[in-house]
């Protein structure tokens, strides 16, 4: 096939995609609040959502952030997003629950941290709200699932929110408006390679 | 099983889980600048990669992100992390390739748009690099694939390079050294859910 033939085709290929691309663009227009559930073992859960905050704080959004798991404070995420003024940023967390080996420890520190995460829910101003690896908490049982999932259901219609965290349950899925499961294919930790700041911290 | 003995087995499984933890920690121990790839459908790839960039300036990284095939130039990303003053931001389509139509122009569109890139991936100054869709330049073979691939091996040691869109070639994923591939379980937008800003643009 020569380049012009090759052109033409390619013209014909998109133009149909185009079509295809429009007519679900004009099918697609309802407006809403959003559940995401970003689950999976794979590179990219949080980063995820905190690219969702920056996005958000473009529009000029304001931003609720709940870091459950963690307790460090040193992290590239808090010191960028938390000094943004539409940014509210909460580190909850006693550090991961094999840090602690204390469970009534650990859920004192989930429902403490629950807590803020209900403040947020329960208001409109919050038009983006990401719970950071509160997974963990439903899955150990730190948290009572069915309580949480009912708070999510019945928070403000317009309020995207965010859950990240490996083992996403069914019952949250099935919650979910969008959800993405991220595969671990392949991970530089697995070769010897350390936290890097930027891209995991 | 009553309170106590399950807050003690508790912490005897957790003490096991990070023994375990502790030694893979003290086991990863280099420092290198990685190339991560994040493709599959689902949400969140480039979403991902934002979030890094945000992790990064936290950190006082400078960072370049490359937008290959958006043409838009309204999106919370580029409006938030386009004014900060580490990170370069660069609006490099002509929109996607069944808008254009256009082949020739295309591939010009691709090779104007690389250029910008070879600069960053030449220059250690940029401690993360961003090539956001180039997935698509390389599938559909606006850039030569093999030269790209050689560039990005040939980049600065330390330099992060997150490489985003659907369907990385198994080339692409043999060099990386982190790869997440993210699958759509669900989709809001398959429900009649516009792309909406803060979570899509």
């Amino acid at each position: 096939m020569n380049d012009t033939a090759k052109n033409q085709r390619h013209q014909q290929r998109m133009a149909r995609k185009k079509a295809l691309i429009d007519a679900s663009i004009a099918r697609a227009d309802q407006e809403k609040g959003l559940l995401l559930v970003l689950t999976g073992n794979g590179k990219g859960k949080s980063s995820s959502a905190f690219g969702m905050v920056g996005r958000s704080l473009g529009h000029g959004m304001k931003v609720g952030v709940c870091q459950f798991l963690k307790s460090r404070t040193d992290t590239g995420e808090e010191a960028f997003f938390g000094k943004q003024s539409d940014c509210e940023w909460h580190v909850l967390g006693d550090g991961f629950t094999w840090e602690t080996q204390n469970r009534e420890q650990d859920i004192a520190t989930s429902q403490r941290g629950w807590a803020v995460a209900q403040r947020m829910l329960t208001d409109p101003a919050y038009q983006l709200v990401v719970l950071d690896e509160l997974t963990y908490l439903l899955n150990y049982g730190y948290l009572d699932a069915d309580q949480v999932l009912d708070e999510l259901a019945e928070r403000p219609p317009m309020q995207h929110v965010v859950v990240t965290g490996r083992a996403a349950s069914e019952a949250l899925r099935e919650l979910a408006d969008t959800v993405a499961e991220i595969a671990d294919v392949k991970h530089a930790y697995r070769d010897g390679v350390m936290a890097q700041r930027g891209i995991d911290l």
